[in-house]
């Protein structure tokens, strides 16, 4: 696996690139579907191909192991053979779900223990522990195992934390090269900058994440709340250090407008629940902003969905009629508005792309922000 | 609108035939899957013509007139249009849903008073009113006002509603003959059959429905309770009354066994919710037999679905990843598996087609009868 670095704005630090995999290329800047337990929630497999056009989905560890379970998923072959999915996939550590939804949970040097959210069940996981459990899932990229401070954060304990995240990278690492991947296709493990908003932080868990020889780098810790500022801050100083010819990928974010700032800070990669999650409470993102298909003005509007998108889905159905099925509470509702809105992220990193590498990124980017903070 | 009598078998009663409308031609014997309030649950529009190969979809004229409303139909131009849909659809009067879903319902000789189960409000259908409703839908077949008894069902209760029933079906034929189409094509009004399970009284409502000029006729009153063997004497009955050049729908029916014994009779169109709702819930048909997808002998069984399927959604994903779907409560699982039902029963009724045409219906029937009650 290897990226190849295509191409960096002249105005601002957006970059355009192609990361190679043995599940194909992914063309970079890229948005990454989010597949919790084996799916992205309420879309079929080819609709991520055929409408979505994603290039690669992301699975959850933390859920993964729970269910289906690591053991059924290595009978299946691994992630790919079992949801039919066969572009690359990346999963994160599970750390963030552990601080998150786990009940019960403690963090010691050796790991983390808690109880399952489903049934109560207990259960460690430790860095070398995860990793065996991404080798079995499976996926092309696979992150370290870290503690994703909450925001705000102490300085003393985010220190402490982001100390004892490089200790568990240094492990994962370890644990990482003694051991194959299971199914034939080459995996790269992903470390992770931790350090909150705390600058020295930063510098100090990027200085240390750079130093590892790894196919790409991730910076987490952000979208947890704190201001688009800070976060902005802290991407920037980040990417500032990181390695520019290997990929950088920023967890959880965001809204349509924080990936444009964020790639614009040299930021290649991205995950996020909210195209999905909003999509199911009737939040539709389009190119001229944001709108609720719930209210009652789109009731006779029998125009498409959104007359521009590249998918045949949004421009097939009606306002009217998708306002209908959320009224009806009809799931093909959340179907609808799913593609809708992961095919509208996938557009807007496309279009980022093409417009890093036609030089003209930054006009381009003032433009759509201004455009994307309207309400519909 | 006409029918074709293609061919009537020689050893049963079943029979091929064509329905002509100017949404397109329905083979019959056919079944049609329910699109409750404007959607057929869980399943795209394009996914019900591509995959399942319906060839007519049923509305519920209760359900649409309260959500989204005859109002936005009309401006929308009808239901096709609401939805989507280009190829015929047929609409219930409502009877059914304001007997078994509305609160305070009350039923007099003008029609039924009823609350709505969304929000309480009060409303009254007439015989007049339905039509009215009806024609503003804009179905392609229209179902006649009329009184699903119950199961068991007091004789004189039987006799009484089954003479309103007649009563009403006057009053729905004259406001349906004194009206026009509203949006440029054909619609058809079909006659019910009532009579609970009286064989004096089923005789004499066929007898009156037979006496309509009408385009199709159909059975109501039956899968309401019943035993299966009450339920083939009074079609066997009926169909022996109802003219033979026109086509017969059996409503609310049934299981894939209840399908082809009906069929057997005389009986060319169904419709039922059980393949979305058994769907829903894991349950599928398949021609060896049904299966609870949730069963954990198939959490590690990676074969497809059904490798027999016409579909390819049923062909594409395994057994272990629906069955891990359904454990994991993700939508995505409900989606196929009503895929996969609805394939099932448009491959069953056309597969019946096919050995009718043939000549060798009824060794196919006894065949499949037995190798669908299986439990897989």
């Amino acid at each position: 696996m290897h990226f190849d670095l295509l191409h960096t704005d002249t105005v601002t630090k957006a970059r355009a690139g192609v990361l190679h995999t043995d599940h194909g290329d992914i063309e970079t800047p890229i948005f990454m579907p989010v597949g919790t337990v084996a799916t992205v929630k309420a879309v079929h497999q080819h609709e991520l191909k055929d409408d979505v056009q994603a290039q690669i989905i992301l699975g959850n560890t933390y859920h993964l192991y729970l269910r289906p379970g690591t053991d059924i998923l290595q009978k299946a072959g691994g992630l790919h053979r079992f949801n039919g999915w066969d572009r690359p996939i990346l999963t994160d550590s599970g750390g963030y779900q552990v601080f998150s939804l786990a009940h019960r949970r403690k963090i010691t040097e050796e790991g983390a223990t808690f109880a399952s959210h489903i049934d109560g069940s207990k259960h460690l996981f430790t860095p070398e522990g995860v990793m065996d459990i991404e080798r079995k899932i499976g996926a092309d990229i696979i992150m370290a195992f870290d503690e994703c401070t909450p925001y705000p954060c102490e300085y003393k304990y985010a220190k402490n934390s982001m100390q004892m995240t490089h200790r568990w990278l240094k492990r994962c690492w370890d644990r990482f090269n003694s051991t194959e991947p299971l199914y034939g296709y080459q995996q790269a493990l992903f470390p992770i900058v931790q350090g909150s908003t705390y600058k020295d932080l930063r510098i100090e868990s990027a200085e240390t994440i750079a130093k590892y020889d790894s196919v790409g780098n991730a910076i987490g810790g952000l979208s947890v709340g704190e201001p688009d500022e800070e976060m902005y801050a802290m991407t920037d100083l980040v990417c500032s250090i990181l390695p520019s010819d290997k990929p950088r990928y920023l967890m959880g974010v965001g809204t349509p407008i924080n990936i444009l700032e964020n790639i614009a800070l040299g930021v290649d990669m991205f995950d996020c629940v909210m195209p999905t999650r909003n999509a199911r409470h009737g939040l539709l993102f389009t190119r001229y902003g944001a709108m609720n298909i719930k209210n009652a003005k789109w009731k006779d509007d029998f125009s498409p969905i959104d007359p521009d998108a590249t998918n045949p889905t949004s421009r097939f159905y009606t306002k009217a009629y998708l306002r209908h099925l959320f009224s009806a509470q009809e799931v093909l509702g959340q179907q609808i508005a799913s593609i809708h809105n992961l095919s509208f992220y996938l557009w807007l990193v496309k279009e980022a792309r093409q417009h890093i590498l036609a030089g003209d990124f930054a006009e381009w980017k003032t433009m759509m922000v201004k455009q994307m903070s309207n309400r519909l």
